[in-house]
This record gives structure tokens, sequence and C-alpha cells, in this order.
């Protein structure tokens, strides 16, 4: 099977290039940028050299759809909205990495990434990409809606307690804390060494876009609408990214209850990993990987329950469960490509 | 005024050095160490090169006494309890900067702290340094107990709310951030950079020793006894900590109010700053200093109050409170010695 | 084909679990640790559950006669020395990633390394494995001592300068830098994080115990002896590590010859990676991956070559150079196994 | 006295204001910026709320005259070589932290800079700012070429063995390794932390604009015209410089010997530091500090010196050496404003 990726100049971009050059299955054929067109991708980014060296080419939809069978959209907001459509038409099954489809509602589009949304009836149609609780929307699919990275995250941690009643909805507060990566390849001031080095900065309080995400996730997997409050903060480090999430208890399970639990829910999810009771997850230990490691506490004093939950952004966050997502689609062994052994240290 | 320092060798020591060094009225005298004693400071700490050389010396009440006027305890938990008292006795201002005197319960510090409590009279005398909350107690003070780190920043982000009573006691929820330096100068696994590097990991959630310490803070500023969750993460950086607050909203305050009414709180002290709205702090901006800045947001949406409070660990989480709080004793300005502009970048 | 791995706790040991498990033809069957036999290793690293669940055993060589057909040994200095002949004796492969059979002169060991050597025959039968340069020796042997992570990157960045005669061998400085995990998972007060970031710290001048293996080689390709000069400093970084290599030029080539010889000398090495002119490789190009890239430049002004050569500390300089080693012995393809794109960013 | 600092929003303009609000003689009166004018520092840089909040103003050279005394140019290169003229023709100490008249040679300024140099006879009027060796010609003078930072640390670290004749002039090699708050505040990828953390880089090799200064400093001190090797490498940490420096004996001092000339050479030089015997400089022992510590090696193995020379860059590279040569124009104490404890850990 052959692969098209537009946005192939960034980090998501070249982390697909990174795991399809490792998968059985799929070839990159063709990788497109607007803005470093005509450029070989090797020079841009030369630990590539020897590996994947090619030009990266405009987009246009008739040459993906004679040369490729899929696409990914590794683009930044506002773009495969305009762009995915035309490859749809064409037969090609499309992975859209960006947040142009995962809101169903478009003015929460809107007010959220203060952007056009995309056409109401293609929200509809396209899956919303969390690989473990839709699997089965997932295969056979020609259009995912890949999630983004913090609900991904958070969406993993809370999804066997929220299905089992055992949290009061209405009280989830969702810590973030986010890796430098997330924000991309952009020269901007807020993202440079000297301003992120030794330090953590909250950001978007209120604000940030994967909210809606998140709580639309929430009211899928429940039936029930509910606010979350959703808090980002930018880590110095490069990948990773962590949930701390907190909410009341509606059941009084013990820590250990809730362990055997989201064991039982995940038993076959081979990327969800849960920690043995006492012990947290690090995102140090999913690094490289397509893992979401997972601890937890039920704290009988304050009758409330804490997550941890951690992937690495561009690969469970991003590039990884895009492929993981393709990987249902087409019906292949879900790991195909991505059995990566965080790298650690 | 002449200082002792026991437990010079530790990073509180040193930086209480640093600080003290440039401080108008107090001289560095002593230089306590039970593990080092007998080495000079600058072998241990070339960069005092210069500036402090001095022998580490044994404990000797008696020679502290007549040598010094304060002595600073910056020893790791268990320590003071036995040898502050000694110093005490022979008339000495005491400031200790572990937890051994914080919590006026002693079962309490033995069920969180695992070690024999401190004497139950001596734990009833010993002030509560937070600086700004408690001034009145302390000026004239002789025996002090400095906050912990996390305290400091979590109880000067709420202090203001709690004491207008906008938020719900019961709802309190602080998520912590630590660099490495909090944990010392010790040669643990848990320590070292290729395991911290990289990573953001969580630990002693539902059982972090500082819980107590806050709870009985609010109990002090609330008449309200209050059970908190409260979560800390170790953050790959070296100095900073951050605590984000999140409480639900008893008064309807906007944020904007908010902030005027933090604004008017801390109005007479020097050291704590708010953000203007919308802003955010990072740890970063007080680096090096004794700033404690806090952010505010109150979210109508989900009627949640979220904070923001960064200080750096080393100088307002510990040294540099310290000699704010025998500013206060003594009378003296209460930035004295402490006008230190954040190092930046 | 099985392998068996002693001190499989340390960072080598795990990364040659992380690329075994990714190699077809090899499957790790034994764990060993002295310091901590009888744990599991995804209890001391979580992030290889799931993927190698297994008790960390004594060391035993008639066991692992029984169940292995290769031992990497993975130790500190001074341990193979007397574990590894007992398993040579039983025809069992062995490579060895420490130093302790990496000098043929017992006595240049017994001075650099201030241990007793091990014994002068064994040293002799041992192997360089230097890839690259020692192919024809490493194929079919069964005894392999795996080159230092400082002299991997040094001699590929020299040797073809060399067997040109195009510098001058008594001019050679080079100037290494590397990450913390080259000192391995010890804590140790000069490995923990507050010390070692934000800070490049100089160590071991002019008593590096990888001096002599340099030399030593040089030796080898040149039929000369020289001395060297060699600096190594710590990085604030945890894998990567680059040698900047000095030297008088001997013949007038420019830049552009130096890059064509250079090339034509690695055309049959594809883990050599030599960069265009003009450009310079940085670490982070070859982290995760088995690569060692080069730049070069020539200054006529003022007569020296420059030469920055650069691997992963853990992959090139230990466990992916021991792999590729076996890789050559067994006949393999020399990528098996291998075929690592970087992790980047 | 009041001080006027153009380039006011960049690091090493910050610095300033974090040190002169220190001096006791000297008030911060305007801040000086073209792109940012009209804006408050606080807003740019929020760690000075409540210490510094004043607007950024446009330049203008008789305002500047009306208003202080004595101007900082902390600007990009090519700006000063215009607007430091107007300065000097109203009587304005000017001391110019940029490269614009560093050099001597215009022709060497527009070969290495590849600008335009500034007026030939201002080039001879500039007394070049190495504080420790030009003490003599700055006292007095009223406009200085403070050094970069590269050549501070070299030149510190080489002149008391030039100044002896211990080492042969041809054979210096410098290779340096900066900290990224080096390359400013200036939003570009090369500076953007995914691209920076974890990594060391070589830029700009045979090609760094300080070779020329380093080379006419020490033709200066030694009345030889000498080729250097200067090749310099970007660290993943914010602030410190080190030069590791290699030159051939000259004559026979053993590493003692060299210890005791430098110590000597020094004696009146409290900024300079020099490390006892078998102990090196790391760059954290003087960050924050305007002091220089430098370590010794001299090899007889290989008849060579090395030479381990670290500051931090934003002060003794930039910023506190300004300070310290208006100190010594104005024949204040050297250390006036200075006396800075390095923040550690």
């Amino acid at each position: 099977m052959k692969a098209g990726i537009v946005g192939a100049n960034g980090y998501s971009g070249i982390e697909l290039i990174r795991l399809l050059t490792n998968h059985p299955s799929v070839e990159v054929e063709m990788l497109i940028s607007h803005s470093t067109s005509g450029s070989d991708i090797q020079s841009l980014y030369p630990h590539l050299s020897g590996i994947l060296e090619r030009k990266l080419e405009d987009f246009d939809a008739n040459e993906l759809a004679r040369r490729t069978d899929v696409v990914f959209f590794a683009t930044p907001a506002g773009v495969s909205k305009d762009l995915l459509p035309e490859c749809l038409e064409r037969g090609l099954i499309c992975i859209d990495l960006s947040g142009d489809f995962r809101l169903r509602d478009p003015e929460a589009y809107q007010s959220w990434y203060h952007r056009p949304p995309a056409d109401h009836g293609l929200l509809q149609d396209a899956v919303y990409g969390l690989s473990e609780i839709n699997r089965r929307q997932i295969a056979g699919a020609s259009f995912i809606a890949n999630p983004g990275c913090y609900p991904t995250a958070a969406l993993l941690g809370l999804a066997p307690a929220i299905k089992d009643g055992a949290i009061d909805l209405n009280s989830i507060i969702i810590d973030g804390k986010s890796g430098v990566s997330g924000s991309g390849r952009k020269a901007a001031i807020g993202n440079i060494y000297s301003e992120v080095n030794e330090s953590v900065k909250a950001y978007k309080i209120g604000a940030h876009q994967h909210t809606p995400e998140i709580e639309q996730a929430i009211e899928a997997m429940s039936g029930q609408s509910e606010t979350i409050t959703f808090t980002t903060h930018l880590i110095p480090m490069t990948r990773g990214l962590m949930c701390t999430i907190y909410a009341t208890l509606a059941k009084g399970y013990s820590t250990r209850e809730f362990i055997q639990k989201y064991e039982q829910f995940y038993e076959k999810s081979p990327f969800v990993r849960i920690r043995p009771l006492g012990t947290w997850p690090a995102t140090k230990d999913v690094v490289g990987s397509n893992y979401c490691d997972i601890g937890l506490n039920a704290d009988g004093r304050a009758r409330r329950l804490t997550i941890v939950s951690v992937i690495d952004n561009v690969v469970k966050g991003a590039a990884g469960q895009a492929i993981q997502n393709l990987n249902i689609i087409k019906g292949w062994d879900e790991q195909e490509g991505l059995k990566l052994t965080p790298v650690y240290p």
C-alpha cells in the first residue's frame, strides 16, 4: 500500500516517515508540503539521509489518487478542511491528524479554533479515531479524524471509569502537561530554547481547543453533556505528555479495584498498560512508542480518583495512533509497524 | 548579626550562603555539617571560591551560642527535632527549614513523615513562617517553622480566596510541579540526570508529607478543617515550583474581580505579584528571586477558579523566606538582602 | 539464536533488550545481573512492561551454555575479565561491551583502568569490534572486544584520513562531548540532575581510559605509535556523543576532496553518513539509531583539518555496534535488527 | 550616574537591567528599542514587574545626552556602527556590546561579518574592553568595544601563557561550547527547543566572526600575528560558555607551575579564579556571576597544554564585563554592583 503525507515537513510528518519506513505493508510514496515543496526532505532533516531521500511536492489530489492509497494530513489547523475532501472524493483513505474534523458541531469549531469550520456533512462523516474506544467504527472506515494529543491521554485515562459510572462527570478536572514538540517546528519566541528551558508555563487556560473535543467524547461515552476544567502546561522536554485527572468518586472502589477494572477494560488493547498498585508512570516510559501508561489512586480520605495517563505526543498522540487506525481500517494486526520499545533512557 | 547554618552542605544551605553574603546586617559565621565536617565548603562547592571559604564544623550548641545570634536549620527530616531545642535554650533565634516543627499535631507528623515527632510543647511554640500571612506572629518571635516549598506556593495562591470565602474549601485540588533541586543533593537513582531528563513523573500521590501542612494552614485561615487533594510531579528542571490550584466558586466573581481582590490582599507584600488578566506566570519568571507570581482564571462555564502560583523552591520555598522571616523578626525592611531580580533567561 | 545479557540492568543492557526484541534472528533468553538477580526487569524498567517480562538471574556459565548461543557482557570494568573466559570455554560467542579486553597491553590496562588486567593470552585473542574497520577479522570470530563510545566516534572520524596519510599523526587532538547516559545508571552526586543540568563540565583531562584504546587503534591503522591529546566533557543531555577532532594537514586536500574520499571509504558502510559541504552533524541526528554522521572542514588558512563525528553512545557506541558485530560474525546482513530511523525531534 | 540601554529588549539588555538595578552608583534612565518602542519592558519580560517598569523609547541621541551619562549598546551587528557616533559626539560614555567596533581592520570586519564596517578612525579610537588585560587603557576612556563572549573566555584563558611565552602561538586550537542564550531572543528554527534540546551541534566551523577578534588580541599581547583554529558548538543549556584550549608547550612547565603562574597573573583580578590541581571548572560554577574560572593541565606525554575556561556568556561575556569596564572608567571599585554569588544549583 502506498501512502502520501501532506505536511511532511512538520514533526508529525517526519514521525509518520519514521514509523512507516518500519511498516511491512505500507510504503511512503509522496511527501507534500506547501512551504518547502521542491526541497529534499533529507536536507531539511538530515537524520533521514540514507533512509528516505525524496523531494517534497505540491499538493495535487489527482497525483495523490494516481500514486497512493492512503493520505495522512499532518497539517496545521485550517488546511485539511479544504484539501482532504478532494482526496476523499477520489476514493483515497484519509486520516487527518489536525483538528479540522474532530468536532461534529461546526459552531464549536468556530468558537474554539477561531476559524471557519469544515463542511457540516463531512464533519458527521469523519470517524473519531480514538483507536481503543472506537475500533468498531474505525474498521473499514475511509475517513478518520485522528484525536488530539491531550484528548488521547485524557480519554484513555477516563474511559473505563466513565463507562463504569464510577465517577461524577461534572467533577472532572484535567491538568495537562506537554513537551514542546507539541507546538511543532515553528519559529516563535515562545518556542525558543532560552524561554522554555528551566521553566513550567501554564497556557491557554480555559481556552484550549482540545476542551470541546474531550467533552464531546465524554458525551459519546456517557450520553451526558458535561463541562470539564482543562488546563495545559508547557514542560521543558521535547516529547511526552501527561494528563493528571481528578474526579469525585461515584462508587466506593478501592485503588486495587480500579486497577482491576482498568486491566479488564484494556485486556485486548496491547498499547495500554496499567501500572501496579502504588506505582506511577513517567512520560519517559513511553517515549518513542505507541503506549499509553496509566496509574490510579482512589483516595478514600478526599473521596477522589486521581488518574495519571502518559503518552508520547508525537506517537500515540499523533503519527502512531494514525497508523494504528490504518491497521484497524485494513484489518491488519493493530500493532503492525508499531512494535516499538520505548527509547530509555 | 552573626548566623550559623546547620546542614550547610545541602542546596538550601548554600542558598542561605548566597543570600546572606548579600545581606547588609547578617554575617555567616558558622557552617555546620555532620557528614562533611572538616571539609572546606569551597572544595565541595567551587562556585563559592573567593566568596566564602570556610571549614564545615560539627554541631555544638555552646559554640553556636558563643559565636552566633541566629541559627538556620537546613537539615533533612528528623534532625532539627533533636538539635534545635539546644539552641533555643541558649537564647538563639532558630529558623527551621525542615518539616520537623511545622505540624502542631505530633500524630500527624508521625503518620505522614514516618518518624517520631518533636516534643509536643515545642510544636506549639513554633511560629509558622508563611511571611505574608503570619507577619504579626513572626515579628519578635524567636522560633520559626519555615514553610515547605509546595505549601508556600499553594497557600499564597489560596489565601485571598479563602479569606474572602470565595471558594468551597472541600473542593480544593492542588496539582504541584517541582524542579529536581527540591529533592536535594542526594545520590539516588531517582535523581540522576538520565532518569529525570525528558520526563515528567508523578510521585507520592496521596502520600506527600506537605498535605497535612497545607490542610493545617487552611484551617488556620478559615477555621474549617477540610481534606484537600494534592498531587506532586517531578519536572525536568533544576529550580522552580508551580502549583496549579482548582476550586469550585462559592461567589460569582469574574476573573477581573479576583485579580483586584488579590492585588488588594497583597498590596503591602512586595514579593507577591499578581499577573494581569489573561496572562500566566512561568516558573522562569521568578528563578533566583524571592517572588511568588500568581495568575487567576474564574471559569463561569465550569464554575471553577484556577490559580497558578509559582516560586523558586530554593528561595521563596526555602532560604529566601527564611531570611524574610528573620527580617520580620528583627523589624528590618522585609526585603533586606532579598532585592533580587530574577535571573532571566 | 538465543542470547544472554550479563549486566542486563544497566543502560547498555536494556538497550540490547530494545534492539534484540526487534531482531529477526535473535531471541533474548537470559538476563543476568549480580546486584538485582531475582527482580523482574519490568519492575526495574517499567518501559519494558508487556515487551519483555523476565526475572534477572545470577551468572552461571553452564546455564548460559545450555540455554544460549551468544552472551553480551554489558558490565562495569573488571567484571567480564573474570566471567567471560568461562563462557568462551563453553563455546559461546562472547561480545564484551566493557573495556576489559580492548587493550592488548596488560600494563596499559593496569595503568589507565587502575585494576588488574585480564589474562595476557586472552587479550591477544579478542577481536577489536570496530565494525566498519575490522569487518574481516570480525567475520567468523567468537570473541569480540566491543569498542568504547568515544573511540568509536573518534576512530570512524579519523580512519579515512589516517589510511590516506592526509594528516600528521602526532598532531591529533580529540575534544569529546558526551551525554550523561555514558556514565550509566549510577547513583553518584556527579550524575544527579541538579548538578549536570545547565552545565558543561570537563573531566578526566589527560587521564581518560579511552586514550590508550584510541592510540592502539591508530597504531593498528597506520603502523605508527603516536600520542594523542584527548579531552572529555559532560553535556547536559541523556544520549549522544560528539568528537571534534583536529589535525594538521599532511596533504593539501580541499574540504570537497576530503568529503569525496570519506564517501568512497565508507561506500559499503551503511551506518556511516558523510555530510555535504558546509553542513555539520548534530548528535540529535543519530539518536536512537546506529548511525555515525561525519562532517569535515579543511582550513587552508590554519592548515588544519577539523572532523566532527557524532553517534548515539548507547547504540553505535555500545549495544548497536555489538549487534552489528554479531551480524558480521554470523554473516547476516549487517543492518539486521538495526534499521532504526533516528528519533527526531 | 544615569544610564541608557539601546537594545534593551534583548537578553544582554535585560541583563544590564538586572545588574544595574543592583549597582549603587548607576540608575537606569532610558530603555531604547527600535522594534518594541512604546511597549512596557515588564509586559515583554514579566520577571521585571515591580522592579523596573518603564516604556521602551525610540533612539534619540539628544534625549540620551539630556537624560543620561553613559549609553550601553546591546544591539545586533550593524546597529551601533551608525548610532554610537552620535552619542560619542554629545560627550556620552559609550560602551558597545556588539562586534561593530572590536576589529581595528575594517576589511576584516567586512569579510567576517559580511557587512559594511564602521568608520576607520572610530575603529582606532575604541578601547578593547577586556577588563583584566586592558585596565590601563580602559581607565578614563569614554568609548569601549566590549569583547565577544568566546573571546573573553578564550583570551583570559590564554593571556598568562602567551605573555610568558610558554606556548607556541601557531598551535592554538580553541574548542568553544556555548549555551543558547548566546544567539539572543530570536525566533529562528535553529533556536527552538525541540531542535536544540538533547543535542550538541557544531556551527560556523572556520567562519565564526569571533576568530579575527581573538587573533587581533593575541597579536596585541604577543606582537606576533598568528592564525588560530576556532570551532564553536551549541550546547543544550541556556547560560554558560566554555573554551577548551589546546596549545603546544614552548616551555617545560608542569601543571603545578602553570597554576602558580596563572594565580600570580590574576592576583589583582577578583573575577578570575584558578582551579586547584586536578580539578576542572564547570560552566554551572559561574552562572549568574561575573567570574571566569580556569583549569589547567600540562601533559608532558603529548607536550601540550590544555586550558579550560568558563564564563556566564550573558554576564562576563556581555553585560557584566560592560559594567566592570564602566567601573574601571570611573575609577570605582571594579566589583561595584558585580559581587554576585553564582546561582547554584
